[in-house]
């Protein structure tokens, strides 16, 4: 087995920063690790591996002897630089929703789904929104014994999804609004509020400080938000369950970084607490904290930060046959971004 | 028609004043209004239709000549003085949980129910919990029409639903973090945080700022929080569907004012967006927000402080037959508790 040579293509953003991160305390398996960004980042130094790294403005040269890329860039730079890479010999990790739904493509989670990366006839590999990836280690795993039918979902997803200018919104709100405690009381007094304070503009389409917003992604027909029918596509191609009943309502929350999950799910085969329990504990990327009688549950200010994914209020539905209500939580920007994209190199670097 | 005298019991607290605000404003069919709280806030001099009204401390002699008395006081406090005032002769409207699952205590919400607030065997009459109320005018229409049969629902909870105290943690935390673009970046940061600045006790069992804590209540067989079981069995009372299938997960957010829930929701018969827009425009205390193409949705900030229960994103579900998606805002201290009472008090001031 040899070294395979690395490229980060956006890796100046709030995922590529994780990912930098991530590559420098994991086991390193790498040759050379390339950085890549937009023409405005090049030439800044950054460090990986405890090296500095100066990054390269994207261009075809740079994928020159390049084995793995993993992008995370914006669907659109996706669209048109991928297949570049791919086509000049590098297998390609993306992070965007390009390419998730190519019947070419495979969509991996490494615990759930790995042998799928074995195949890519267009030489791509993509990695699921983050909204997705947060629940899908767990699901997997139950799915694996008890055989998933149906979910429901609510979500509730941090603001640092939008990327730097998300999480630099909510801190900018936050501190507008810090101190005034008739924040809140009173119809639009909270836009009223930071209008006086801050620019209009915003990654979100309303305040997000001491709000919640439901709306995550673009406008699709039906009313449905990308976000929520990405969340159904993408959990039936991961899973292998093309008659997967989805139903899920996208809405940001004002939390820094991870994503948490309200799921009702209901299964082929009759499922206990114990069940789940059992389950969930022999998944190895699961941790499951489920003892709400001691106030042992996940929140995102638990989990921000670390790579697993989080369970806990594992219910038997009172009403519903076969049917589980739980909560989970994961890290957007590690296990919901360049976390999964990392394990997905990882599993192709034994290739080589 | 004569003018009856209302006792507001509990006038000092979060839905207690929000109840002084709406006696004040609402047409006036009240004679004598009488302030009564805890021998604590005896004394206190408070507003009510713009006059000055001495508040009185609990006893039973305050009730000698009430007609109607609306209670806002916690559990045993109602266990105890409720049956006292009804013994005396007044109409009680109840906001504990204490009666509402009563066979002999009607359970309220005057758009949905009215009917059952003249057949009351005790002399008490029950107003829901706030979550349940958030969306009863609005699942009361729809299953007028259509028949409810199954709600999964996920709520996103104000911290003002813990009283007082509740909103005061929230502005606490903020305080103590605005300004630190380090919170919500790593494991415990928020903790450690606060644990600097602020004291431990909260009425939250976990940090509630830039956090979701998905506990409401106290703890219940099979890992349930007792907020969950009472959406559940009051929806049920309520609506008058004794074999309705609800599965619930409440969860608190860093909201002042205004409970969300996202609602999933299965009909006998079929429905379509056209028809749940014609029904939700229909209903008078109900507001339609649903055009998201054009960033119209309900949100919390736009709601606070006003009546209706608002709807928006209402989607047919793409895998589900006969089911909705919709999200649903309503503030927690007026239709989810101080409205709701009043509207009550003003059905049963009628009978005067």
């Amino acid at each position: 087995m040899s070294r395979p040579t690395l490229a980060l293509i956006g890796a100046t953003g709030a995922v590529g920063t994780v990912m930098r991160d991530i590559v420098s305390t994991r086991d390193d398996v790498w040759g050379e690790i390339r950085l890549v960004a937009s023409p405005r980042s090049a030439g800044k130094v950054l460090r990986v591996r405890g090296e500095d790294v100066v990054v390269r403005a994207l261009a075809p040269e740079v994928f020159d002897g390049v084995d793995i890329a993993i992008f995370d860039v914006p669907d659109e730079v996706s669209a048109e630089w991928v297949p570049i890479a791919a086509q000049r010999g590098a297998v390609v990790i993306d992070k965007s929703g390009t390419f998730r739904m190519d019947p070419d493509v495979p969509l991996v989670v490494p615990e759930v789904n790995p042998g799928d990366a074995r195949d890519r006839p267009r030489n791509i590999i993509s990695t699921p929104n983050c909204t997705t990836l947060s629940m899908m280690a767990a699901m997997g795993a139950l799915h694996a014994e008890y055989g998933l039918r149906e979910l429901v979902v609510a979500s509730y997803q941090a603001v640092s999804g939008s990327g730097v200018a998300g999480s630099a919104r909510l801190y900018d709100e936050i501190e507008a609004l810090a101190g005034d405690r008739s924040i809140g009381q009173t119809a639009g007094d909270v836009r009223k509020a930071l209008a006086n304070k801050l620019p209009d503009e915003s990654p979100f389409p309303a305040p997000v400080a001491f709000n919640v917003v439901p709306w995550a992604g673009s406008y699709k027909d039906g009313g449905w938000a990308s976000e929520e029918l990405k969340l159904r596509n993408e959990s039936r191609k991961i899973l292998g369950i093309p008659d997967l009943k989805v139903s899920a309502t996208c809405v940001r929350v004002p939390v820094i970084t991870t994503h948490s999950l309200a799921v009702h799910a209901r299964f082929e085969r009759e499922i206990t607490v114990a069940d789940a329990h059992r389950v969930l504990e022999a998944a190895p990327t699961v941790v499951l904290m489920d003892d709400p009688a001691n106030g042992v549950f996940p929140t995102p200010a638990d989990v921000v930060g670390t790579d697993p994914t989080y369970v806990g209020r594992v219910r038997q539905a009172v009403d519903f046959p076969n049917t589980l209500d739980l909560f989970v939580c994961g890290d957007n920007l590690r296990k919901g971004a360049a976390l999964n994209a990392a394990e997905i190199a990882e599993l192709v670097a034994t290739e080589f």
